[in-house]
């Protein structure tokens, strides 16, 4: 058997469901419905027999039009035949990584971040670069980073922008200088992007699939799962050259055959509809992130946390240290958290929130922090 | 980048779908709606925000519970802890060649046999032990799967049954041969049941699921998507011991988080509401398997076929050699099938094609094949 362990997040959040009077700060997804209008257009068109069986593998043309045309309205040149609709973004990502990779390649990956990427690649069997974020601010160092790309020649370099779990938004430059580092070293550049939608104080969001000069070898993997609060509908996508996608193409197929066709109606729709809930998601956790961060300041002598620049996450520091504290928080506040080492190695004295909560639930679990912190002695 | 290529199913499919004037017998999928109460029963429960959100990675507990019950009311003895909820067998068999078995191990594997399956383990590293079918009624050679099983000691052994090219239906005195073989080797059976519910000639289906001494090393493997003309909402489930399901649960959470929602609350209602669906499913196809096998009784010059046990499919041998004959029969006849040795390595010269067609469909093929055939010169 092979040494897979369920992952903290998906452990803490079953904890907590078993546990009706914890709240769960766990599992990153929003506690908003998916926009009545999707669910309408899905109810309205459910009869249709083409929704009940397989599409193509790669998915519904219509569906996949749709997104061509949005990418190319940002500067791309994606044809449909070019994009494959996945069951969400960790599917594209695994097909990606059981495709494009032999076992024992390496992957250069920022740090900390989505706990699941260490997992998939374990069951990839590729081998994790390390290029740790600066702890002052969670920014990127550039120049450590291609240092360790030039002294390892990982295959890919896979970013998370913004990255769960700092918030750490990259910027256009900074995007720039690592595609022409990937160009150098006729390396993949994977970008999930899974929480675009989501970036605060007026910032721009970048991609790469806006300049066809990389579109050789860049892999961008999307999900309607945040954006359109639809993580059940198992929903996304990945986009990239004709050669990669074919190969990925076969691997999806064998993971899933096609995403299903229920939720690629829905997504179809989402594009159509979505954006005006997209706007009041996005208000509504800019509130939330303000209010939590607010909030935090009277904890301001146990822990540290920098205001994410995108998605819904607060990686947070604890000025001390605490033994199993993810644990007692639990067991103790009632409260489920992250242990910061899913993210990475190096970060044993952290832990990751998901602010994706209603008000009153993020009030009410940080004074339960509270009561917590100032009972506790470390 | 590993090698592996689109399955010679999904390649004939994509052209079929790409001609508009090819009629496909490619890939195995009914051509009827959802039943249309699952259809009303998901439009009803729509609105509520639980299906738009991920369930739990094992899948909602009321789909469970009641996946238990009726395994339990055949004998088994599975809690809902027990079961995990896939998007599809596809996945939920992805999933355990992940997580139960490391790069190396061989499976030992009967054939000809599903595509999928030797692909499926290419991404896992598999190493497939063949046990051939005879070819005069692909019935099973119990001997022969004791030698090779001896020989070879392979981790697991996997079964499609009934066997998806061929038909053939296992009986439950050869099930508990192979069952007391595993227990003698210590090895897993993996048993692929997606067509468990298509066994025609009031033969009985035998499942070990519903004798719990074996439950131990038996990982069934289950699907909505044929049973219940589902096979676009991505649904399934696979059911062992709890340690094994542990197991496997962390990689299928990796790699799609959960079983798509919307489609659980489908197969709820599927459970409720689909079986009288079934039994006309069931007529329908006994017709169709008949007449194919009347209709093709006119080509006996060219080709023959043992009636299918179950499943709907034909595993049809040429009684002479033609050269990429599947290609040929594509291109001249407008007829898309898979070529045989996608089926395994010793098929070259057979092909099957799927019935799950209108009536009218088949005999419009078989006229298509008929005039190709009489105007061909091996």
């Amino acid at each position: 058997m092979r040494n897979i362990e369920l992952s903290e997040i998906k452990k803490m959040e079953k904890q907590a469901r078993e546990n009706g009077d914890v709240i769960s700060l766990a599992q990153g997804y929003p506690d908003f419905s998916t926009p009545w209008q999707v669910v309408e257009f899905v109810k309205n068109h459910l009869h249709e027999a083409v929704w009940h069986q397989y599409t193509l593998a790669m998915g519904n043309l219509k569906l996949r039009e749709k997104i061509a045309s949005n990418l190319n309205e940002e500067g791309g040149s994606y044809s449909p035949e070019e994009i494959i609709i996945t069951a969400g973004a960790n599917a594209g990502l695994m097909a990606t990584l059981l495709s494009c990779f032999q076992p024992g390649d390496s992957i250069a990956i920022l740090c900390p971040t989505y706990a699941s990427y260490f997992q998939q690649f374990k069951i990839a069997g590729i081998i994790p670069i390390f290029i740790p974020l600066n702890e002052k601010n969670w920014s990127l160092d550039l120049e450590l980073l291609s240092d360790r790309i030039n002294a390892h020649k990982p295959k890919a370099i896979l970013l998370c922008n913004p990255n769960n779990p700092t918030g750490t938004l990259l910027s256009k430059n900074e995007l720039l200088q690592i595609a022409n580092i990937a160009e150098k070293y006729n390396m993949l550049i994977l970008c999930d992007e899974v929480y675009s939608f989501l970036v605060y104080d007026n910032k721009e969001y970048f991609s790469l699939s806006s300049l066809p000069e990389f579109k050789h070898n860049f892999i961008k993997i999307q999900s309607f799962s945040k954006k359109y609060a639809m993580t059940g509908w198992r929903i996304g996508y990945i986009c990239s050259s004709k050669k990669i996608i074919e190969k990925i193409l076969s691997v999806h197929d064998l993971l899933i055959n096609c995403a299903p066709s229920v939720s690629q109606l829905a997504a179809i729709s989402s594009l159509e509809n979505g954006e005006k809930f997209v706007n009041y998601f996005k208000e509504e956790f800019t509130k939330r992130r303000d209010l939590f961060y607010d909030l935090i300041q009277d904890l301001n002598e146990f822990l540290f946390a920098y205001k994410p620049q995108g998605t819904y996450f607060y990686f947070i520091k604890l000025k001390k240290n605490y033994e199993n504290f993810t644990s007692q928080l639990f067991n103790v506040a009632k409260v489920a958290v992250v242990k910061g080492n899913a993210f990475g190695p190096f970060y044993d004295n952290y832990f990751r929130i998901s602010f994706a909560k209603e008000p009153e639930v993020l009030i009410t679990a940080v004074e339960r922090m509270k009561k917590f912190f100032t009972q506790l002695t470390p």
